[in-house]
């Protein structure tokens, strides 16, 4: 059967990768993926053959995997986090579509960004939220800035994708100037670096004070609610419960 | 060390649960959980003191939990999904800090309902998105459908958690008339009951048909953004890649 496997294997260390997510790419003949991810996990590509993606743009690197994939080959799309959630599985079914293949996409989804940062926060995502990623590189900057004044304005819990890199680092300036339009300054902000995986660093904050700490593409911020706490360490959200 | 897990072991299936979430299980004394769950990983509590919560109300099962781990026990509190998402996390957090406690509570994120729904669906989560519960048990009504205005009005992809329960039926027909205020009637819909375990079945439909099929507790709904198409059996939100 032609198939093609996307699967996210989490933050990145093989203790929250799930089984689905190992059992897939022992079936494949072909891994496509990173070579950090791809050499987390040596004894699960062994015998197979291993394409490093790292310098493959997204679309070129789905119409490999389809030409494998049509040519006989079960393949692996490899990605951290979740392929479903600003991953791979969209680009993968759009190019699928495109060529009109009948290869079978599977989604094996992940545990994403998000979900690794708030458990390191404590527990901030107890209530309605957004995830909003700040890159502009394919969303027009007023479309996420109009979603940053909606989703504050609802007080909606706010995880922030993307927040700077190297070449784009106004934008959560500009994102906390419209956030404080709706919040208050004390409102509890986390900033957590590589999630579940090595390298993790995290910081607790407010609005006011959160530029002050180090932010980049490997980081997620989230933004409280107008009922979020800190409670020594840790960040919460109350879901509403009578203690 | 007096310490509790907050686990979420995902969907459900041991293929979905995290290494991460069957060493704290195994290196726990006493593990509290819906019989359910913990009938799936029989091996992981031999020997353990299994306490089933499917009677207990949240904040019982936290103090229960704290009055265990205060006795030197290490506790496992296991639930599905994400416990940092409307889960276990926060109620355990907040518990601890009502009775000033130094036990050490770590939160083990898991593979959250609406990553599973939208890994069956195909790819609808590639873009800004918010997660909603219309549960109004301890949330105002009001707050609920304010943020279903302001969701639609962004533009958000929208993920129903809780979308109907036996005595609740008029909320998910009350979410579907805001959203028809901002979206076509042909705005792609996905249906999906138990995401990635037994007994999984979804329905790919429109805003204006989604009243059709059933829905319930066990069931996340997942409306497009205007962007968002459904190709073949899948529902794909586009990333905004040129193909």
């Amino acid at each position: 059967m032609k198939k093609i496997f996307v699967i996210g294997i989490g933050p990145g260390e093989e203790s929250y990768m799930t089984p689905a997510a190992k059992e897939a790419i022992l079936a494949s003949d072909v891994v496509i993926g990173y070579k950090t991810y791809i050499d987390l996990i040596p004894h699960l590509v062994e015998n197979k053959k291993v394409i490093d993606s790292g310098m493959k743009k997204e679309i070129e690197r789905c119409n490999l995997a389809l030409d494998l994939a049509e040519e006989g080959s079960t393949v692996s799309l490899v990605s951290s986090g979740d392929p479903g959630i600003y991953g791979m599985a969209g680009a993968m079914l759009e190019v699928k579509g495109q060529r009109d293949s009948t290869v079978i996409i599977e989604v094996i989804p992940g545990v994403t960004a998000v979900s690794a940062a708030a458990a390191v926060l404590g527990a901030p995502l107890m209530h309605d939220f957004t995830v909003i990623s700040l890159s502009d590189l394919l969303t027009d900057w007023e479309v996420i800035k109009k979603r940053l004044h909606l989703a504050a304005e609802g007080d909606f819990v706010i995880a922030l994708y993307n927040p700077k890199s190297k070449g784009r680092v106004t934008q959560i300036e500009e994102a906390r100037d419209i956030l404080l339009k709706y919040r208050k300054k004390e409102t509890p902000v986390g900033i957590v670096r590589n999630a579940k995986r090595e390298g993790e660093a995290h910081m607790i904050t407010t609005l006011d004070e959160m530029l002050q700490h180090p932010i980049d593409m490997l980081t997620v911020v989230i933004i409280g609610n107008s009922n979020t706490f800190i409670q020594g360490n840790k960040i919460i959200t109350p879901r509403g419960y009578a203690l």
